[in-house]
C-alpha cells in the first residue's frame, strides 16, 4: 500500500448527471481494490446531495471551477471565456497534496485493478483514434504542481486549443508525446473507445478481453440508457459493448442506487429533471435528452452516434442543406 | 542520391483497378522527385497491356504470388490456402536486392516528398486508427530478408491471422511496436486515412495540411469515382477529403488516362470489365460494383463507407432482421 497517502485517481463532475458516472467509476476502482486515493472534482453545478453521496465514495470531494479574481492564474483566462470548461478539468494540476495522480473521465469504467499506472511519468496517455498523433485525454497520468497549472494556462491564453476542449489543449502543450517516450503511450487497453469493435472488430475480439479501462465516448453515457428489470434495453450496439454497459449498470444498481431516491428504471425523470428547452431533443426515445451542440463536439471528436442523430439519413439531409439548398 | 540503388519504394497490384492505384502512385512519388527505385509486385490477375504501361512507371516490375511446389516456404502454407492473398504481400521480403523499402498500398497517393522514411528502421508503421496498439499495414518500412520472409510464412502457418489479411499477420509477428521504441511509430501524416476528417476534424484542420501520404480507406477507392470535365462528382464527403481525391484524379486524367485506351469519363465500362454477378452490387451509382464480402471485411478493418452500403438505415434494417427477423 505504500504511496496511497500521496497518489491519486482524480475525475471530475460538472453536473448530477456526470456524478452518477462518476459514483459508479468510483465504486468501479474500489472493486478492484485499488490501493490509490478517489478524488473528485466537482463544479458549483453539482447538488449538495450528490456531494455528499460522492464522499461516501472518494475520499476527497473538492470544488473547482469558480473564476476568481484573486487567482491571478484564471484571471489571464478572463479574455478568453470559452476556455473556462478547458480550464475545470486542468485544475487537477492543483492537487499538489498528491505526488502523481491518474485523471479519468467521469465516462470511465475500470474493469481491472490499474494500478500499476502510477509507474508512468507525466505525461502518459493512449492514442486517441480519431487522429492518433494525439493523445485521448479521457486517461492520463500526471503530476500536480502549481507551476504546470500556470503554464498550462499561460498555453490556453496564448494558444487557445484546437478543439476548444482539454484534448486539443493538452496535446499543445505536452506535444512532444507522439515523438518522444513510447513509455509514455499508454496501450488502448488503458482508454478503449467503447465503439472501437465497430472500427476493428478482429482486434477487439483479440484483445478486448484485456481492456482495463472503457471509455463511454459518444453522445449517449451510460446513464441515458433504459433499463428493464435490471438488463440494458436496446443499446443497438454490439455484444461486447453491451457488455460494458451491463456491467455499468450493474454497479450502479447494486452500488449507486440503494442509496439514491430514484427508481431503478427511471433514472432520467426523478433525480436528473432537466430543462425543458433540452427536452425537445431528437433522442426522444431517451430518458435524458441531449444537445445538439454537444452533439457536434463530439462529432469532431470522433465519437459516432452510428445509430442516432449520426445516421446516415441525417447526414445526407445536411448535406443536400447546405450544398442544394434543400431542406 | 544516394541509396537511390538500394532502397525503394515497393507496392501491389492484383488486378487491373488496383494498377490504376498503383499508377497514379508511382507518378505522384516522381512529382515529389523522390530518389530512390519504385517497385510494383503484380500477381496473375494483372494484364500484359497493364503491366506493359506499369513498365513506364516502375523501375522493376516483379510476378510474384504463385505458390509454387519448388518453394519451401510457400509449401508450408498449402494448407492454409486462406493466407494466400496475405502471403501475396509478404513477398516483399523477398525484394533482397535492396537494403530497405518503404510499402505503400496501391490506394496511397504520395503528397509531399517522404524520403526521409528511409531512415526509419524495421518495422516502421503509424498506428491503425481502430485499435492503435496496432500499426496500420497499408504504409510500413522493412528490410528485405530471405530469413525474414520464411519467418512470416512460418507465423502465418502456426498462428495464422487475427484479422484474416496482412495486417493481423504483421501485427503478431512484429508485436513489440506498441511498446519498444518510438522512433518506429510513424506519425499519421505518413499514413492519413482519408476519413480521418469525420474522426477528429479539429485535428485535421490543424495538422491536415502537414500531410505526406493519404490513404484512401474503405471500399471506395478514388477510380471507383465518376468525373465529370476534370471534376470528381458527388464524393459526399467533406471538403478535405475531395481535395485529395480530385488531385488523384488530376494525375490521373494527366498522367495516366492518356496514354489508356479509356475515355476520361466511362473508367469501369470500358478497361475495367467486371463479371456480371458483380455488377448487381448495391452501388448502382458506381462505375465499379462492389463485393459484400470485401465490404464486411472493410467494416471490420474500420474502413467505413457512412455514405454508402455502411448507412444507418441499412445498418438498422440488417439489426432488424437479425433481431426480430424482420426484412
Amino acid at each position: 500500500m505504500e504511496n496511497m497517502a500521496d497518489e491519486a485517481f482524480v475525475t471530475l463532475a460538472t453536473d448530477d448527471s456526470y456524478s452518477l458516472g462518476a459514483l459508479v467509476l468510483g465504486h468501479s476502482l474500489r472493486i478492484v481494490q485499488t490501493s490509490r486515493s478517489l478524488v473528485i472534482l466537482v463544479t458549483a453545478g453539482v447538488t449538495a446531495d450528490m456531494r455528499s453521496q460522492l464522499a461516501s465514495v472518494f475520499d476527497l470531494v473538492q470544488e473547482v471551477g469558480e473564476i476568481n479574481s484573486q487567482d491571478e492564474a484564471n484571471l489571464t483566462i478572463l479574455t478568453r471565456p470559452e476556455l473556462g470548461v478547458t480550464l475545470t478539468k486542468l485544475q487537477c494540476w492543483k492537487l499538489i497534496q498528491f505526488q502523481k495522480c491518474v485523471f479519468l473521465d467521469a465516462d470511465t469504467l475500470v474493469l481491472r485493478n490499474c494500478d500499476e499506472l502510477f509507474n508512468r511519468e507525466e505525461l502518459s496517455a493512449a492514442p486517441d483514434i480519431g487522429w492518433p498523433d494525439c493523445f485521448n485525454s479521457g486517461v492520463f497520468v500526471f503530476k500536480p504542481s502549481d507551476e504546470t497549472y500556470k503554464a498550462l494556462v499561460k498555453c490556453a491564453k496564448e494558444k487557445g486549443s484546437f478543439d476548444g476542449g482539454d484534448q486539443g489543449l493538452l496535446n499543445l502543450f505536452f506535444q512532444d508525446w507522439a515523438t518522444k517516450d513510447i513509455s509514455r503511450h499508454l496501450s488502448f487497453l488503458y482508454n478503449m473507445n467503447s465503439n472501437a469493435c465497430y472500427t476493428y472488430l478482429p482486434a477487439f475480439k483479440r484483445f478486448g478481453n484485456e481492456v482495463k479501462i472503457v471509455h463511454f465516448l459518444g453522445e449517449m453515457k451510460p446513464w441515458m440508457y433504459k433499463v428493464s428489470e435490471g438488463k440494458v434495453v436496446k443499446p443497438h450496439q454490439s455484444q461486447y459493448y453491451s457488455d460494458h454497459l451491463q456491467y455499468w449498470w450493474d454497479l450502479f444498481l447494486s452500488h449507486v442506487q440503494p442509496h439514491q431516491d430514484i427508481p431503478s428504471n427511471d433514472l432520467g425523470k426523478i433525480k436528473l429533471e432537466l430543462p425543458e428547452e433540452r427536452k425537445s431533443s431528437v433522442f426522444q426515445d431517451h430518458p435524458m435528452a441531449l444537445n445538439l451542440h454537444s452533439r457536434q463536439e463530439a462529432w469532431e471528436k470522433g465519437q459516432i452516434d452510428y445509430m442516432g442523430v449520426d445516421c446516415f439519413e441525417n447526414i445526407r439531409q445536411k448535406l443536400d442543406s447546405k450544398i442544394y439548398g434543400i431542406k
